[in-house]
């Protein structure tokens, strides 16, 4: 079996899901209960943010949530919330957790969508041009999670600091532990990320708020997490939420090598393939997605053809897999309806092996 | 050690842990991948929900979320947010996920709180004087989680069926494996649960949906779970939730007939003190509950000075423990402050003692 997609969910590592266990174990009392061991559990969820905060070298409170869907959500409306009418930015790229949202804040709010290039880098000077006073939100993914293009935050930021009152949101999950970032994380208002992509368990992840920032609420509960997310929080997947940070993080560069020549592979023999156009272009990305279409065959066809090999590949995002529509991002690059439905994504990790991508390579040659 | 805060959450059952651990290991693809290991998850889920269904013989939809506290709102808000204006009616002692969400919803709604009589049940001809053609919600708890009263929702669906625009959500943590319903479920619209109350983890609760009910979307992303709760979701928990309710629920009889000496034992023990007040009324109760006040004392006091001796209760919701307010229940059911500044909680399980029992009235008496 060779799992190629990573950039959907990661197997979990054994440290981490053994600190989800003994967390479990040791630690069940409700962090919100007034007794020792109630104290106890909110003293480990303390120890577990500052843990996260000092790995990331961050002071943003954090905000657990269900899934980076939850957190995007919540980050997104929590600003448009406080706010009747106004202008929101964002790309043509983003994930449907994004999306999606800025498709249903179209009724009260002008929202742009920005282009893309060729190489997938949205248009700083398109950027310049949008933004206004009553611009309130900027969201633009760091990583993209089809191509692995790496957008320029760092450009982004200074764009924005001229204009006080815009929130810059930046959905994360796809760069975290993936990518050094090119910016000062510092700087950006609410970043989001997933645990279930960087090796941990699922059902967690979360929003990082500057501090003092406030979120109009969408749930209604206890006053736990800044009352953004109220009612019981799982210390478990906290704890474990730490350890991936803690184990992944600060191997981000390594790792990042490591792939960076199984990229390299991938992309030097399939680019002699004359049948194959390679979507993922060769800069500015972090080398754990290689996207590419074969024009004669629809994606769906080409992932269904390699699990017959026990190689697992995906058409683009697990959230919008089901759509059967043109891939988002593809044509956003391309204008291309052909090829953005016959797109595959191969996505790595540093514990894919050499002979694994050696193995994909003859497979889709023989497509 | 003497654990008695059971309402506030469980441990988790070995059992339900393994099935959690199992499913990690051996299904980490993500459920909405279209390859063969992403439908091995995606098979994985709907065998885990039809189980759930199957234990609890209901049809109703299943939709998983963080906590209960996000079912009860999605819930809640789901049904609100298809009208501008009407009316809804609820009751003075929901939990706070339920509660806060009316006191949010009276911005647009005309909300009504049912007042409670001594043994905090609620006044059934006030509901059916209060129920209007305009009537869009009626929230009503299943079994209360201060002091364990349970409400005759059988009642309630008779009086709602003659205004069908009326959905019916039912708060039924407390409820699901600690009483036999004494009404039909197939009656109730939306009812919510909470895995970590009925010795599964935390980080997951859900909704039962009337089939065919549709909900306004709060999240947006991707299609799955109806689109009420999109985004990864984590089939362990989900696994892991089956598993306590195909543990718990055929045994909700015999675990209450257990309790409910555990219960009667406080009972007749504590009666006897004259300085205690036992708030948790004798009838219409589910024995899980055993809720008392020490008018000379102040609640917090109480739990700090049994965790002197490594017992552990509660002033009351978890959720709401740190808000240092009368307990809204118990104020509801006395108009007595001092009653409800000075009432605790001990909460039950199949897994307490008779002798921790024992000890518990031997401390409370020495106050």
């Amino acid at each position: 079996m060779i799992y190629l997609d990573y950039a959907a969910t990661t197997p979990v590592d054994k440290e981490v899901l053994d600190a989800y266990i003994k967390t479990t174990n040791n630690f069940f009392a409700n962090a919100s209960s007034l007794h020792k061991m109630g104290q106890e559990s909110n003293y480990m969820y303390e120890v577990a943010i500052k843990e996260i905060q000092k790995t990331l070298n961050i002071e943003h409170d954090i905000v657990f949530t269900a899934n980076a869907t939850e957190a995007n959500n919540l980050g997104i409306l929590g600003i448009a919330g406080k706010y009747d009418s106004g202008k929101i930015i964002t790309t043509k790229i983003e994930h449907p957790s994004v999306y999606n949202v800025m498709k249903h804040l179209e009724d009260k709010f002008d929202v742009v969508y920005l282009d893309v290039d060729k190489q997938g880098i949205i248009d700083l000077k398109q950027l310049e041009k949008e933004l206004t006073k009553d611009t309130i939100i900027v969201s633009i993914m760091w990583v993209n999670n089809i191509i692995g293009t790496i957008q320029p935050i760092d450009k982004v930021i200074q764009l924005i600091k001229k204009f006080p009152k815009v929130k810059l949101h930046v959905d994360a999950v796809q760069g975290l532990c993936k990518a050094i970032p090119n910016f000062d994380v510092t700087d950006i208002d609410l970043f989001t990320f997933s645990t279930h992509k960087i090796y941990g368990p699922k059902g967690i992840g979360g929003l990082f708020i500057k501090k003092n920032l406030e979120l109009d609420k969408r749930l209604f509960g206890s006053p736990v997490q800044m009352g953004v997310k109220p009612g019981t929080f799982d210390l478990s997947l906290i704890v474990a939420t730490a350890k991936s940070f803690k184990k992944f993080y600060p191997t981000t560069l390594e790792r990042q090598n490591y792939v960076k020549k199984l990229w390299e592979k991938l992309f030097n023999y399939l680019s002699k393939n004359p049948n194959i156009i390679i979507n993922t272009p060769k800069e500015n990305i972090n080398y754990y997605i290689f996207n590419f279409s074969l024009p004669s065959i629809n994606g769906e066809t080409i992932v269904h053809a390699l699990e017959q090999e026990e190689i697992y590949i995906s058409t683009g995002s697990a959230c919008s897999s089901k759509l059967k529509k043109p891939e988002k991002t593809i044509f956003a690059m391309t204008n291309d309806e052909k090829r953005s439905t016959t797109s595959v994504r191969i996505s790595l990790s540093h514990l894919v092996k050499n002979e694994e991508i050696d193995a994909v390579i003859k497979c889709i040659n023989k497509l």
